[in-house]
């Protein structure tokens, strides 16, 4: 496995290096959900294909109040797992391989990012969008992969990819869940063992959620109601917000017709977690 | 030589062909300066490399006023003059070729597009960077060519080229001027009679302020009140700006050292024409 923190050796890296190039982006701090990123990678890519795992903390993506400095950073750690899942290259770029002291350019998508996280982190996926240009560029890959964890990271990056006319696919994974449900998260760490042991209120709250709507249950703000009390039910949890919306267009829902998504973002404590439910292809 | 109208043709043309491929974005309404381009595209292809010459012109870098219904579309003659200097591939969308219905995308620079034609046009240069980045992920070529005319634009672009790690040379090719001295634009054919003699002044200002700069004036305030009074001389000449700035960071002199940008952009009626004039390497 290769690591290169320059743009220049991975470019040379990536030379001889058979393709399809598939890229999996991430801030590092591996966990299972990550693993399972590049799994899919190496599933698009083909044995004899490459995967290409960044580490990047990006700093255009966090608020001066949230957690950059904080945001764990074990980086040997990582590099064993991404050996331990067969990775090819790795590309850790320090955050002045990345911007520029004068750096001036943003890619900002302003419809999908709107709502849901975007509300309350406005900065957001105007600093995904950006690093991922960059990485895309840098990388070149014919694929990547981001999670449905990030249900909207993931709409906003196909919208880029999309609008900006990139021949590069993007592939979504499915959430990988601890076994009590909680979505995998570098985050889950700062949870103290009550916030834990709360937390996974989340997942309860979305499989209910999903039992009703399978059910039969087709009013976004009585299904909305449902999540929010059941989350309340947890008394470390404050609600950042609870959203049900198209899966397409992130926009509220008149009424649930086809399909759906129910998205959150709840806090305990300091720490911030999110979880989604989409369902598509519902019984009319 | 291919006309392609589709990105899916575009990409199947060019797959056959040899690199390195150059770029010539262009709005069409194609003259001299912009076969100057050309010419420097197929330089830097060399005879075996494939010149891509993109016709469009592009929604989102007009404000409503401006004249984006009225701006000249000779396709045929632009085609004609393509395959006249050796254009290997044409790339002609129409505008929903372009832009979904709900394209919801930009790239926007927020340094250098700021001052000089940002001021009049908020609008352009992120019109501009969105369009170039997409015909750049639609074309992937290995070098683009842009005029020197618009210096500010070929700032932005290199800017844009740099910050987002793009593998894309940019070469800039010199200003073209009628044998009067104007600068070539598809524009200059909005001028009646009497516009058309006295838009000769721009580069006449230019021309003296050359004179000055190498004479050993240094005041930067002084160069620029002695280019308005000169255009102002010109009955019909409506000043939109006259700017003495850096020529790398577009921020204006305090004094003039060893390099100077003077940027005007000025209307006659209707019509609004730029022009410039950049010195290096200036002697203490």
């Amino acid at each position: 496995m290769d690591v290169h923190e320059s743009i220049e050796d991975l470019r040379a890296g990536l030379r001889s290096r058979p393709h399809p190039v598939v890229l999996v982006p991430t801030m590092g701090a591996l966990h299972e959900g990550h693993l399972s990123l590049v799994r899919a990678a190496r599933e698009r890519a083909g044995a004899a294909g490459t995967v290409v795992v960044s580490i990047f903390v990006n700093p255009s993506q966090f608020a001066p109040h949230e957690d950059f400095d904080a945001y764990p950073r074990p980086l040997l750690q990582d590099l064993d797992l991404c050996r331990s899942v067969g990775v090819d290259v790795v590309f850790t770029p320090a955050r002045e391989v990345m911007y520029a002291p004068d750096a001036s350019v943003r890619v900002l998508e302003e419809q999908l990012s709107q709502g849901l996280c975007g509300r309350s982190r406005p900065h957001f996926f105007s600093g995904v969008c950006t690093v991922v240009a960059k990485l895309f560029h840098i990388v070149q890959p014919e694929a990547a992969v981001f999670g449905e964890k990030d249900f909207q990271q993931l709409a906003v990056i196909r919208r880029m990819v999309r609008d900006l006319a990139w021949p590069i696919d993007i592939i979504a994974a499915p959430i990988v869940r601890e076994p009590d449900g909680l979505a995998m998260s570098s985050r889950n760490q700062y949870l103290d063992a009550e916030s834990r042991r709360q937390a996974v209120v989340l997942h309860q709250a979305l499989q209910r959620a999903r039992e009703a709507v399978l059910g039969g249950a087709r009013n976004p703000q009585a299904l909305r109601e449902q999540v929010v009390a059941e989350i309340q039910g947890a008394p470390l949890a404050r609600i950042d917000y609870v959203e049900v919306v198209d899966p397409d267009a992130l926009t509220p829902l008149p009424s649930i017709a086809n399909q759906v998504l129910i998205a959150l973002a709840v806090r305990f404590g300091s720490t911030r977690l999110i979880d989604n439910l989409c369902l598509r292809k519902l019984p009319a």
